[in-house]
């Protein structure tokens, strides 16, 4: 490992400043030291991106489809060194990494099939008719055409499917834009072993270089940079509000503006129904649990909010008690997450009128203990506060009446999901909170919990604002390589010069939208 | 007509202050004066969106499809009325106004249909798989969903296609989102006229009051106050690159930024290539002729930048001479746009390097001089001035080699189109240059002008900033309707409660993506 950028194909200099990964276990710096590019060096990678990028998206849809199997397949062939060192840099287990490799390698090939398949571009066509009065109707063909180079930082607590050549790469990938990966200061090894099995794939498949850099150093300085150059065209990131939002506003006030896809932050409602929760009060309890305690509560789709109806709630509050109490306390991903998950619960047990109803037993430095906090629905509703994410393995039990939900969920910012516990008595109620909550969130989840997000063509993870910052998206499944293109019109095109997918005779035999009907 | 706002199913009140039309063919202000809404007005006409929103939003498409098409019928019954006001208020002749009164109800009609024919919700299901191992797959669908209540700032130079009933306001009401029209100041009578049409269509329907308002009044003050407030969640604009940027910074800059689609300014390059311009001089120099002063100029998709090359050029340009000597000047749409016109046509004229080689006769107060300048590649190059739009039936023509070319094509900022004319020879040579113009355009046009803009399925009516805030999008054909959507999943959801897009038995028989696979 060297411990330098990924400069198209080349490697950036070993100059300072420098950051090692610390291993969150033992709070060790890990081998070898990490540099961050010169300036030079991101002007590069971007020079070389903006050059690839008339290349790279006029390729057929198949070659880019090879890369990225080629891709999933270099991946797959470094699996191990991913588990060894990613387990190191993330405190994470080695399942957990290689269930993730597989997540990876998978949506890789998804965005792949996506390509053979070919119906995502959308292609519209209307034949000309030159004798219709008053005016004649020319010939218009469009389809979606890949935005230009496009910037991802990755995710802390996805090393793999949310990092480097995860979802956010894979897509831009997919549709055409060049790729510049800022990696994420927790797991520098890990993305330097992922990275070369994607250079490695690009110059296996003859990509032009520049199709794929990454970059170490700080999101501030490095990161900024790319979002200000006039050569990027799109941003990818998954990671806190505040960063998000800092993005989101760098890109607004560019003099070309460019659309920022931040995954942020959410607390996932989930509400139990009075009549399931009677039924199956220790069954749920033991859902919850599991959903909230997975990866130690490290996923955006965390349920930090549990909505119970008074005077149903005791056997359910009984039995998540007895599994918080057993509860194993889990290493974080680094210092900086533990440090805020620990602020973010004393903060909530401080609050007036909440009370901690269930905590494991206390964590050794680095580690996070399960939490779940009590209050009621008017002390709920009358602190903003509460509405904040606990990044991590707390939740907030929210009693009141179903009538009082109502008044919650439309109190709610944007989320990723909202989850509805109910049996169909219950359901035959829930309209109205339904309708709220549909408004709220992008996926609505019944009788399940938020965490597992399925990567498939239907999958929506994404959301009204702060959840992310364009609710108009999704960062998992095939809908998110959309966030990286825009339609382009032909008029009157000579055959030969249209692209393949608008030819007249359907040389790739996609299916289109033809004067008005799909075939 | 009694000169005041729309605030759903109530006119506002006739306080000041109030402005009037001013006829621009003859400076006279017209009757009634408008009267500006208050603060309370402008904040009833949201809160009433707001609250039609989760009904609207819940019809059945075949019932916002019936509003549509009464929409326009209502608005068909008062052609006459529209015609002559519009005249008075715009400039624009009968012909227009009736062509573009057709225009506008096609296009409320085309979306109607969108709506029975149904694939535009992009319905997707994957069902689930219990027994796949090591997890079970969990079923998921998701659907295009309205985004919410939609700010839609009216068109000075489309009174009907793109103001109160406009595009804009057809694609927002066919989604599902409310929608409150803030009324452009040159036509406030031609937009009292339709509002009452679309008044009256949404009260037959039986619509949601709130479903639609339309206030009048300052765009800084009325419409920035839209712009800002939390309940509204999309804008749609058509005007000036300033009030959209405007209007771009004032939503990005919300604590919950929301998107703005500003179809803004646009020079769209044409270029003609030696065999084509060498064979057709004066055929060419005709059609330009024809687009560049079609609405006297006023389009944004007036051919404002033209390329000859060096050489080629002695036939068209005196074709095109001849043309413009004997031009009409035509009343331009207000005393503003007027201005503006000269201001920029007498900066071109007096650019070191640029040449004024045709013009109309001197125009009289109010009116627009067609006219053309000459420049140099290299002029061109030296100076970021040239590529200002001047809006009216003004274009500049740069003579110089197609090597040069592609360096002022890479040079453009984003336009809505690009034209290219040729032979097949021609275009045996245009790779380099068409690849450069398919990423600067939102629409390519070969052997045409840009004028035109069909409504379609496959139009694009967009582009890279700053011909749009937005280059993901269209304004006008069905597309457009992409913008007010997000996408939304349901996860595990009874039947009864999915909306019917997505129930299992495909009630509404509309296409969708099932398992993968379109059917």
């Amino acid at each position: 490992m060297l411990g330098t950028s990924f400069i198209g194909y080349s490697r950036g200099a070993s100059v300072g400043p420098f950051s090692s990964a610390i291993n969150p276990a033992t709070q060790e710096a890990m081998e070898p030291p990490y540099a961050s590019p010169t300036a030079q060096e991101v002007e590069t990678a971007v020079q070389l991106a903006a050059k690839a990028f008339p290349v790279y998206r006029n390729l057929p849809a198949a070659t880019r489809a090879t890369f990225l199997r080629t891709i999933a397949s270099e991946i797959e062939a470094v699996a191990d060194a991913i588990a060894a060192r990613g387990c190191a840099e993330t405190g994470l287990p080695e399942a957990r990494l290689r269930g993730e490799t597989g997540r990876t390698v998978g949506q890789l090939r998804l965005f792949a099939s996506m390509l053979d398949e070919g119906s995502w571009v959308d292609a519209r066509i209307e034949h000309a008719q030159p004798e219709r009065t008053p005016i004649p109707k020319v010939d218009i063909r469009s389809m979606l055409r890949p935005l230009g180079p496009v910037v991802v930082f990755c995710a802390s607590n996805f090393p793999l499917a949310y990092s480097v050549a995860g979802g956010d790469s894979a897509s831009a990938l997919a549709v055409g834009c060049p790729v510049i990966v800022k990696a994420h200061s927790s797991h520098p090894g890990t993305s330097e072993i992922v990275a070369q099995a994607v250079i490695k794939a690009a110059q296996q498949c003859g990509m032009p270089e520049g199709v794929f850099s990454v970059l170490y150093g700080s999101g501030v300085t490095v990161g900024g940079a790319l979002v200000k150059h006039p050569a990027i065209k799109a941003v990818g990131f998954t990671g806190s509000h505040k960063g998000g939002r800092a993005l989101m506003d760098l890109a607004a006030a560019r003099p070309e503006p460019i659309p920022v896809y931040a995954e942020m932050s959410s607390i996932n409602p989930v509400v139990m129904m009075p009549e399931v929760l009677a039924q199956k009060a220790v069954t749920l309890a033991d859902g919850f649990f599991q959903s909230l305690t997975l990866g130690v509560g490290q996923f955006c789709t965390n349920p930090g909010l549990l909505l119970l109806p008074s005077g149903s709630e005791a056997d359910f509050i009984a039995a998540l008690q007895e599994k918080i109490a057993t509860a194993a306390t889990g290493t974080m991903l680094n210092a900086g997450i533990c440090k805020a998950y620990q602020e973010a619960t004393a903060a909530t047990a401080a609050h007036p009128g909440v009370t901690t109803i269930a905590s494991a037993q206390a964590a050794a430095a680095g580690q996070a203990t399960p939490t779940v906090f009590l209050c009621s629905a008017e002390t709920f509703l009358s602190s903003s506060a509460l509405c904040d994410e606990m990044f991590g393995p707390a939740s907030l039990i929210i009693t009141g009446t179903m009538e009082q939900f109502l008044t919650i969920a439309e109190a709610l910012e944007g989320q990723l999901t909202a989850s509805v516990h109910g049996t169909e008595g219950d359901f035959a109620t829930a309209g109205p909170l339904l309708e709220i909550l549909e408004r709220k969130a992008g996926r609505l989840i019944f009788n399940g919990f938020p965490t597992g997000v399925e990567v498939c063509h239907s999958m929506v993870h994404g959301g009204p604002y702060p959840s992310t910052s364009d609710g108009r998206s999704t960062s998992v499944g095939t809908m998110a390589a959309f966030r990286f293109t825009r339609p382009v019109a032909w008029q009157n095109t000579p055959d030969a010069l249209l692209p393949d997918e608008l030819k007249e005779n359907n040389p790739l035999g996609i299916p289109r939208l033809v004067d008005g009907k799909h075939c």
